[in-house]
Formats: structure tokens, C-alpha cells, sequence
């Protein structure tokens, strides 16, 4: 048995590829292009994990605008909660991540965690791999914004 | 960089043990209670996948009921797809499930794929690993049930 992928849909797939690929620093390893269907899936593996033995992969979703342009827009739900991804250097990973617009919602104040969403409200955490940094700023005195 | 887990949220940790762990099959590799906090986090790990190399878990989280019993009840949004595994035989791992009373919703009748749903209602998809296996009952000639 192995686990796959994490599916998560996507209303606009350049601003999605702009957050896990760009900000986040995900590797795209695969795009499917479904016509007859009108979806595009794209699958995404943290770097270094994209050949060798399998590792699980996101999945986005992306289902094309019906014929007014209109795309179908998601909310989430508590029973999902969050993807969580180890990083080497989590002030590094967090400052990559807000170069690119992104808030880092639950600022890495202990060195360790950090939480960000993406543009369809799906929670990532970043765990610091090893032993937490020591406390740094900006980052030490930075508060919450919102939820994750 | 690493992708550690995907966490879910389940109202009742019993009763999404005999769905991940005895009817899908997962393995659970490490459990943490927080008794100050007042929840336990569950790993889960596709079998074989135990050891070796770092293979991205299953995370659940279980916030322990108030001092009423009541426990808080998860619902989904759109956001999130699934979670998804390749199995060795789809037709065994279906009876599996069935066999523990877990609706298939989404019937393998293409020898390649099924859904079902966790007590919380994360959709899981099971693939076949390799090529698709030859149609079969009573899967060939079952119907979808409900949605996932």
C-alpha cells in the first residue's frame, strides 16, 4: 500500500502554482490536461523527493471557468486541517514566503512552526527539521493575523 | 525539504481507528496524548511504510470532549479533495471496508478505482497499483452511492 497524493482543488491554478511552487518552494513533477472534461491536475513533491522511492504528492484540482468565465470558488471545512512540510530553515522558508505576498499567519516566534494558507484557504505548516533555531527577529516579535 | 503528514480532525478517535486503521488498513506508528491541552495526535502510516525513509503520514487530531461529553463534530468544504493510496488488490481492499461496515461509495468497477468516506467525511481514494484488474462482482454491477 502507499499513500498517493493529498488532493486539494484550486479556482485559479497561476495563483496556486504562484503559492505552492514559488512561495512554498514545491517542485511540479506532473500536469495532466483533461479537454473533454475541462480540469487540469498538477502534481507538486517537496524538492529532492521528486525521483527515488515515491513520496506522496499534492494534487491540485483545477477545474476550468465554465463558458462565462465564471470559476468555482472553495471554502473549507474543519475536518480537513493541514498539510505540514519540513523545511531546513524555517526563517528562510518564511521570509521566501512572504517576498511573495503570503502572510505568515502563526509566525515561526519559537524557531520551530509557522503557518500559512493558501489562496483557496488551505493550511500548510512549516516545522523547522531538528532542533527549533534560536529566536530571531522579525520573527520573534511578530504577531498572529487571523486563523490557520 | 519534507512532506511530513496531512492532518485531519475526527470527533470520535475510536471510530476513525476502525475506519483508517482495521478497515483501510493504515498502521498507527506514534501516539501523543496532551492531557493539558486536552487532545491526542495519532500518526498513521501506509503498511510498510513504517521505517526506512520518511514516508508522509496521516495526522489525526482528536479534541477530547468538554466537561458535558460533547465532543466537537467536524463538517468538509470544497477545498479539500481526498487523500489517496495505491493498494496492492482493490477488490480485497474494498471487501475490507465493507467487511467493516464502510459504505463504498464510489464502486471499483473499473478494476482501477473506489471512494469512500471517513466517519468525519474525508474522501479517500484507492487506486490500483499497476494495471487496472479485470472487472468483477459484485463490484462490476454496483452502484455510486451518495457523493465524494
Amino acid at each position: 500500500m502507499k499513500y498517493l497524493h493529498t488532493m486539494v482543488r484550486v479556482h485559479d491554478l497561476d495563483a496556486s502554482m504562484k503559492f505552492y511552487r514559488d512561495a512554498l518552494g514545491l517542485v511540479e513533477v506532473r500536469r495532466n490536461e483533461y479537454p473533454s472534461g475541462r480540469f487540469t491536475l498538477v502534481y507538486l513533491a517537496a524538492p529532492g523527493n521528486e525521483g527515488g522511492p515515491y513520496q506522496p504528492q499534492v494534487e491540485l484540482t483545477y477545474n476550468w471557468p465554465d463558458a462565462d468565465g465564471q470559476a468555482e470558488v472553495y471554502t473549507g471545512g474543519r475536518n480537513f486541517g493541514h498539510l505540514a512540510f519540513a523545511v531546513p530553515d524555517i526563517y528562510a522558508a518564511c521570509q521566501r514566503l512572504a517576498d511573495h505576498g503570503v502572510t505568515v499567519l502563526r509566525p515561526p516566534r519559537d524557531g520551530r512552526m509557522a503557518f500559512v494558507r493558501s489562496p483557496d484557504g488551505i493550511s500548510v505548516e512549516l516545522l523547522q527539521d531538528g532542533a527549533a533555531l534560536a529566536p530571531a527577529e522579525p520573527w520573534a516579535s511578530m504577531q498572529n493575523t487571523g486563523s490557520w
